[in-house]
């Protein structure tokens, strides 16, 4: 019995004081790891790392970080984590900062160094005959996009944050957009990947000496960074596989009156586009009300315009994007052609793109959703999986359940406005305060944790592609069960025992 | 110090004696728990223990096992495997036994239980929106496309072993066959697992309550077990994305004088068939003529003809199957159109299939291949990937390298043939000594260790789409670096701890 107790105290210890405060001598230390390069190491006072503690909604917000690293290489994130590691210094990995659950950001309890991926930028190959892109971690989802563009090749991943976010962040967050459908999700596309794990270890899967297609040697660990939120490595860069980049796009918007002529023109889309069809995007007459008033596009239909000359359902009319990829321009034109013949009963109206011009300005429209209502006022984001059939009656339900009497209340500054990848069932379920900057906590207490249990009850996903970050992490036990939970947090332990990547995320606290 | 020797001689204890053997009351308690059904357990004399002791190429059988279990449910798995697991009794998951690298049979060292999948069977859900499957473990994959192709949807996978092989034993070896590159690997398409870990915990991830697109909650473990080949857990049921059933297929095969031309072909291929392509396989001149000779096909080109007018390379002429799914059979016969139009001064000779039947045939023909060389005699299997410009290249280093000398020892009793999926870089290459059913040292040592080692060099993988199992599990060393070998023996310490779990496969023995 003799040695017992102490394992026992020295845990106890651990839990209640886990991570040491940042000294002179450890910002020394990164200082000399980063070659005493005064733009790639920030302290609190610089406007860079005021910018840099809040995130893409503002809804995350401390006070500004200590310390803010910008490594320019995978050797040295690796130094740098090894002496964190060492030194019990917790960690908050930062990409394009786009990230809609406050991943990316410190936290109050922690006191995290922000370390930025953005200087790590290098696209370092593209073979030609198969597509397989490789590149570093901290590459703009668009530039990876506009290179692999010239060389023929469609990056599988597209999202409305592209112009600023990061692969790695996407990566990060296993994002995953409107044609998931059509090319295949992040676990499907990433060949191999290179990884800091937080002790400094640099693990390698198939990035840097490999390019194929296919390899079964070996457990498919670099499966698990995907959708991890930077809490088991530092994601350094990846190997990902393009699809040929589509010679000839296609995109329309329809309006219907009814969520049942949604149902049905997405069946038929299916059905006469077939394997051409790349994206089905869905937009509520409220959130399409408000992307008009932004007065900054061209919008092709006008919800005044059809509510004056039709009858629709209660949040209609409802506007569907369709986009369709393809290789032969004459082919495709024909499926169109034929689709919509087949909905003209379906819809109220539709207008096709004319060129390619209007084919972008359709997508901005869809883009623009987000960064709309975020500017309008404060906005509670809910990204979540349904049933396709459910999407309108749960958000009737919410609206005459819970926001319904609120909206009283609250004369009417509140705006509920929805979009998302209905292809994928796929739904943005968004309240916004008009006007209001910070969050309220009778809105919040009608919103939560009425509306999780809701869809878990439909048996949808409380975060279908935005990830748990510091927004979601404490519903995890609700999705799922101890063993998964027990697995979780081994695998945590495992890869970063000293909790010090993005401590307060993902994972809820014990 | 008083503490200290003990876990040390235990340690040493552990690493000499792993194992218990079987005793009459392990297999009493295991016959209780199968409700003493005895088709459920049955014992070395048995002539089912005696096949099931073997695999699909009869090169890895030692002797009966003592035991093989066939559960019939999951929480039989569960109470089996927490008593293998408190006994440290090992046991080897097994499918349809068509793996090719020994990983579905006892081996020499360890005495393992055989424990098969085959009576978890059924298919239990299938969502007609969305067309997310849900079975068991143990339905043969032609089974589980059958049934989906039945309510129209297609299941992502296809290979020549699906009227024997099992879903399970396809993740458990994540296989990928033909259509990787149309449809996407099982990574992208399993979107939920049911796993039984080592100790008997039921581990369920989106598979019971959940048909789900998209779910970013939580690290995807799951993954981890697609690949690992019956060592991290049995996987007993999945929730996989199908996709639309195509309405059209096509297939032709053409005759090419010269690798050069197979790559414009393939080249081409892409070109013009543009998103309809779904399958490009290989096939060489030596191949050919043993399908041919085997006299079971309606071979569409004679080799025989080919070479009586027309001048080609060393090992053609090469043949290719390509295959098209579609939605709209008369586009996809205008892109064929337009496609060999374009090959026809690259291709010696080719033929499109008239008829859904002849579409059929072309495909046994390919699909023949295996059991073609398996039945001449002892075959020298090896999976391979490879830069598509450097196949033949490859192929003839390896002939004139090593087999050329060796040949003429032999005889001529040596034949190499060689197929694969040409669109993905993934080459089957194949040396049979003909008439003869045991390995032979000096063909082995003319192949091993060479082939891989010149496989590495070219920046290829010494396994592609087969997996590790007994055969090649030993190189595991010379593919990854000691950080990801160490990351691997971690995961497999987390997840099977007593390391009863399909025992001298896949990772290399310490
Ligand atoms: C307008 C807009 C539209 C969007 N549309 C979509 C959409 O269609 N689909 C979708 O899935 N998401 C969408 N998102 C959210 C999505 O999560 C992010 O846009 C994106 O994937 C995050 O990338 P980022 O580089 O900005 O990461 P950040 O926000 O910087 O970080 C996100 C998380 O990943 C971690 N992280 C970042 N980089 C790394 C790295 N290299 N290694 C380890 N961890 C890292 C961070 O710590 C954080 O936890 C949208 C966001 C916006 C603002
Ligand atoms: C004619 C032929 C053609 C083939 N073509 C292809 C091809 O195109 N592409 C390709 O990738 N492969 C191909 N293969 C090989 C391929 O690995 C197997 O056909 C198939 O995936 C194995 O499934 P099975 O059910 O037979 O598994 P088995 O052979 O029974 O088992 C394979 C491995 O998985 C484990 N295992 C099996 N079931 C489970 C389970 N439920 N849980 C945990 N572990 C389990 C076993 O222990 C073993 O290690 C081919 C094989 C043949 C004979």
């Amino acid at each position: 019995a003799c040695s017992r107790p102490l394992p026992f105290l020295f845990t106890r210890r651990r839990l209640h004081q886990p991570y040491n405060s940042l000294t002179e001598s450890d910002v020394q230390i990164f200082s000399e790891i980063l070659g005493h390069n005064p733009s790639l190491l920030l302290q609190a006072s610089d406007p860079i790392v005021h910018a840099a503690s809040t995130d893409w909604t503002g809804h995350y917000w401390q006070a500004p970080a200590r310390l803010l690293l910008r490594p320019q290489t995978t050797a040295q994130i690796s130094a740098l984590l090894a002496h964190c590691h060492q030194r019990r210094l917790p960690v908050v990995p930062q990409g394009g900062k786009t990230g809609l659950v406050g991943g990316s950001v410190p936290t109050v309890a922690h006191e995290e160094i922000i370390l930025q991926l953005q200087y790590l930028n290098q696209i370092t190959a593209l073979d030609p005959v198969l597509g397989i892109v490789t590149c570093q971690a901290g590459v703009v989802l668009e530039n990876l996009q506009d290179y692999c563009a010239n060389h023929s090749w469609l990056v599988p991943l597209d999202l409305g944050a592209k112009g600023t976010c990061q692969i790695g962040g996407n990566l990060a967050t296993n994002a995953e957009g409107p044609y998931f459908r059509k090319y295949g999700c992040l676990a499907g596309n990433v060949l191999g990947l290179e990884v800091v794990l937080a002790d400094g270890r640099i693990l390698d899967y198939n990035y840097r000496l490999s390019n194929n297609m296919k390899d079964n040697t070996g457990y498919k660990w670099h499966q698990l960074f995907l959708g991890s939120e930077g809490t088991l490595g530092i994601i350094t860069g990846v190997t990902l596989a393009c699809a040929p980049l589509p010679r000839s796009k296609q995109a329309a918007f329809v309006a219907c009156s009814s969520y049942d002529q949604v149902l049905l023109v997405l069946q038929k889309a299916k059905q006469y586009l077939g394997e051409i069809l790349a994206a089905m995007e869905f937009m509520d007459a409220a959130i399409w009300k408000l992307v008009e008033a932004s007065g900054r596009h061209q919008m092709p239909l006008s919800v005044e315009t059809i509510l004056s000359e039709s009858a629709v359902q209660e949040g209609g009319p409802f506007f569907l994007l369709i986009d369709t990829h393809g290789s032969n321009a004459n082919h495709d034109q024909e499926k169109w052609q034929t689709f919509l013949e087949a909905v003209q009963d379906d819809i109220l109206n539709g207008v096709l793109a004319q060129d390619i011009k209007q084919y972008q300005s359709f997508w901005q429209i869809r883009e623009s959703a987000n960064p709309t209502v975020a500017q309008l006022g404060y906005t509670y984001k809910y990204d979540v999986s349904l049933p396709i059939a459910q999407f309108q009656d749960w958000i009737q339900e919410m609206r005459l359940e819970r926001l319904g009497p609120l909206a009283r209340n609250e004369s009417s500054s509140l705006v509920n406005a929805n979009w998302g990848h209905i292809l994928d069932g796929n739904l943005h379920f968004n309240v916004t305060t008009i006007g209001k900057r910070e969050v309220q906590k009778d809105v919040l207490d009608a919103l939560e944790p009425y509306l999780f249990h809701s869809i878990l009850k439909r048996g949808g996903s409380i975060s279908a592609e935005h990830g748990l970050g510091q927004a979601k992490n404490h519903l995890l036990p609700s999705v799922h069960d101890e063993h998964t939970l027990d697995l979780m947090r081994s695998l945590k332990a495992l890869l970063d025992p000293r909790m010090i990547l993005n401590p307060g995320k993902f994972l809820p606290a014990k």
